[in-house]
């Protein structure tokens, strides 16, 4: 017998975050999209907004009968919008995942600071498990509320833990560049094509948000500069540290994602290409033999990065098999 | 009880229409890759020849015993390369889509002329299906051969048969352009990025191949230019012509493809982004009032205008639902 | 003894073909800048708005002292804004380039219905030479005012010209793509870069105001199509036709421009890249033996399709030699 | 009286740097070109070759007696192709300026085990000056022969000398970031549209020339990464280090190139639309206040990194205006 797909709702789809997790439910073999709420969309059905996407449901307010009849609910909000709104559904029982920053700080008085504001529920931020699939696997299954990593830190941190963990690295640099959907749908000259064709440029320098995220997950101080590529999506992190012993980082590199589909080690330098439209993290690493490594880690900031991280996160919650729905394989 | 997947070959999957029909069966849910070919690659694997796709096979030589076990092959080889590979399969009981343009004219004198050679199979020539999928549908269901149409014609043909099986339209300009992906793997200056980004041009100024294709599966002379787009894959065909009676060609364009998944009449005018990456065709029609008209017509060339009609026809070949791993949504 | 530079000012220096006259004066060997004026960018310096710029004046209002000291002044305003403002300073005996729309029409009636607004000065059109260099350099020698040319007119014209001033050829089909930095300065989300990157459409269809420009430039009927191209800056036309008498019209097209620096017939097909960056109109033309025509004719939209055009303009009204300060050579 | 323009010649104008001089000294007003090379091109007109070219030369031999009539001759061949060659005319008295490595190391061992050649001219070797413009203009003045400084290493030196020099910091990173023209004409896969559209990619890992190069000018070891950015042209270069004393650090950075036109110190973080197509280097910094520091330095890597400061060498060794025939204003 066919068992019945889990019901979807996706708060906030209004923007490239909601609209991918979107994308990716509607072919998902266990799950079917319930409700998709936006304000700015309130009223107009989804294909109409979007050409782009084929889905026939309607977009309504975020506390609507439908979302309340949801088994998970996707929370794609700016910070701080959406805090509230995960704490009620979750009162409720419904299962909530969330692609803000909100809940992805174990220490509260460092998410309060990176963001300015107060957390309105620190209840509820205990209760939530930082949703890196690879590493919290065990935790995310049972969690209520899973906390969706950030997209830089996804490409530094998965990498990084594996040398962090075993204090094999020190002196942390991280060199990031993404592709230009990582700051959200923009009318804003200073998104618009003709700024940003044929243009590169560094921004946040000792600034970004992202950084006390990485610091946090890898128990490590780092200096990160984060830059924006003309393209549409992708990262590609470069990693720079000292080391010791070059051997044993390797090998903690090479092993820690043994066996994983999404995430691995390649011999090879991997370029944002092998992983745009994938849900995959590729690294490598480079020794000098004299104390200095490098790592090159890439993926697509909307998938892995966002909202195909945040799909498989539902599938480890809901049982399902962990790769159902998400790409692995990267088109021309 | 689960039914066992249909074995598929790929016989040039080194090249890009073969590398996506190659993705798209990867994960599709009723077909397994059983067997790729390509004498450039062969004996390397494919996650090894191409970073971006996680695929284990080998690449084999075409005739190799495992081909000769699928179910079905796509060829995707040069204009008569494979020729005599689809006979030779379709001989031993193996259905055929052929990704070339071998079989694809009714009339073999055009095609002879327009690709400079002999037809080697013309006795099998005469058997094979044209692949337009919402338009032969039923032949295609029980072909042993199935020849897939070009990518620029599917852009033109699907919005113009409407028009000319009526006799509707006369004085046919169809101003196309396409993505580079278009012209194939390339180790070519010309081809080269510092050659193609930020640039436009026309090519094949009245001799382009396409040309004569359009013309037989419409029935109407045609005046064909074709120009390079600095993006990577989709197609936007412009149709002008002129018409006497506008109510009945828009009723016409919006009447013939109702119900379909993957071609549509659209109110607005539809761009590349909404069917890049899918495998759809979307096509909106303006008339000034005094007997112009205008389509645009859109589709993603490596998929609606390739390897995404060639899963498609492979579907209805076996029976599956039509849409069975393929992307009706466009990633942002 | 060394000749003094002629004072050059720029009204709407904050758009991007008053930004590119801006940078054009600024290496010119005869002109030199004597004031920039902007509304948005009142009182900051040039270097500080934009830091793709090193010249150090500041931004002042339209009517300053500054402005009334020229010799010579560039409206770069949008429709109808810069009208009345044109018509000051010609009566204070300042020559004017306007490079909106407002004075291009002999007809005014056609202006009016086109841009939907009363014409604020039908006594100065009359004065207007429309400034289409190389065909009416005679007049624009000692206009007092000159209308600058639309880009996509001027693609088209420069071509169209020779052949419909004989009666050449009919059933015109305009098929045009531009960069997007034709459409000005945005700050709007369908100009953004996530959303044409990749991208392509067509706009306008059956209502762009080109369209009435080229018709009454040409004196024949067009069927007028302009697409967005993702690149920065650039124009190619590809203009259909049916023709009578093949062997006049490649003369004509051949003949028309000879000995001219900045238009020319070239035998292969030009491309964008080939005058991006330049002031250059380059175009060229295939017939089919059997009655049809394809002229393909590429220009740099913000050089010869306006600021370099302007420039060409203020070089021919105060005789210096007209390639004075424009750019011939395309960089890579 | 007019002053006669010098004479110019280009060896290796098939190169896009050679390209990129020939079209800066079509417009160069004291300098005149008299002889291009290109075996490649042998016997074309330059214009026939490069259509984007107006110039009316025909390319010859190396050695034709034209290029033995010039007062300088820039030497754009490959790595050792033209290390003879330059002897040939500095023995015959003729200045040159050589774009490739063979000259740059002031250490021969060094160069040696970089490019794995043995110096076919030691003793010119010694003559040789380094053309970083704004350094060595003294020595530049009266140089028989100038050797153009490396594309990355220009980006980086030019902001690092000021800080090393004065022993200012340690552990220096260079994370470097090169648009595709830096890889020069290709015919190859690797860099074709396709492959490289919407991609990004790390290369030479510890591996690249440029490092040598760079470690010898500032006297410093470095670990560099360089990286291939999706866009034509444009470098730019983030630089991390430790330092002591930040004051001192800022001051020398703001100090160093203070009245210079190429090379400034910016407030805001330069962008590599800001440069691109003009000869500056334009850097800025940020500091964390305890002990980190980062520069972020831009330039155009055909112009300030190859063709412009060639150009900008000869403006020296010939007592010309610096900035003369070389942009300083970026277009849109």
């Amino acid at each position: 017998m066919k068992k019945a797909k889990i019901k979807v709702g996706i708060i906030g789809a209004n923007g490239y975050a909601g609209m991918e997790v979107l994308r990716l439910i509607s072919s998902h073999p266990y799950a079917e999209l319930n409700a998709v709420t936006s304000r700015a969309q309130l009223g107009k059905k989804v294909c109409e907004a979007f050409p782009a996407l084929s889905c026939a449901l309607t977009f309504t307010e975020p506390d609507s009968a439908d979302i309340y009849a949801c088994d998970v609910v996707f929370v794609a909000l700016p910070q701080t919008a959406g805090a509230e709104i995960c704490g009620n559904l979750i009162d409720k029982g419904i299962r909530v995942i969330d692609l803000s920053a909100d809940y992805r700080f174990d220490d509260i008085s460092v998410y309060e600071k990176t963001y300015g504001v107060t957390h309105p529920r620190p209840d509820l931020n205990k209760k939530a498990v930082y949703g890196l699939c690879e590493v919290n696997r065990d935790k995310i299954k049972t969690a209520a509320l899973v906390s969706n990593p950030g997209c830089y830190v996804t490409s530094a941190v998965l990498p990084l833990i594996p040398l962090t963990k075993n204090k094999l690295i020190d002196n942390v640099v991280i060199d990031s560049k993404s592709g230009v959907s990582g700051a959200g749908r923009k009318s804003d000259e200073a998104y618009s094509f003709t700024t940003l064709d044929e243009n590169f440029k560094a921004y946040g320098v000792f600034t970004h948000r992202h950084a006390p995220e990485i610091e946090e997950k890898i128990g490590h101080k780092i200096i990160f500069t984060p830059h924006l590529l003309p393209i549409k999506r992708g990262i590609l992190s470069t990693v720079y540290f000292t080391v010791k012993d070059e051997e044993a980082a390797k090998s903690a590199l090479k092993g820690a994602y043994e066996g994983e589909t999404f995430v691995s080690y390649s011999d090879s330098l991997p370029e944002i290409a092998h992983v745009a439209h994938t849900n995959k993290c590729v690294f490598s690493a480079r020794f000098d033999g004299v104390g200095h490594g490098i790592i090159v880690s890439v993926l697509d900031n909307l998938l892995k990065g966002a909202a195909g991280q945040a799909v498989q996160n539902m599938n480890i919650m809901f049982g399902f098999e962990e790769t159902s729905g998400l790409p692995v394989n990267a088109p021309i």
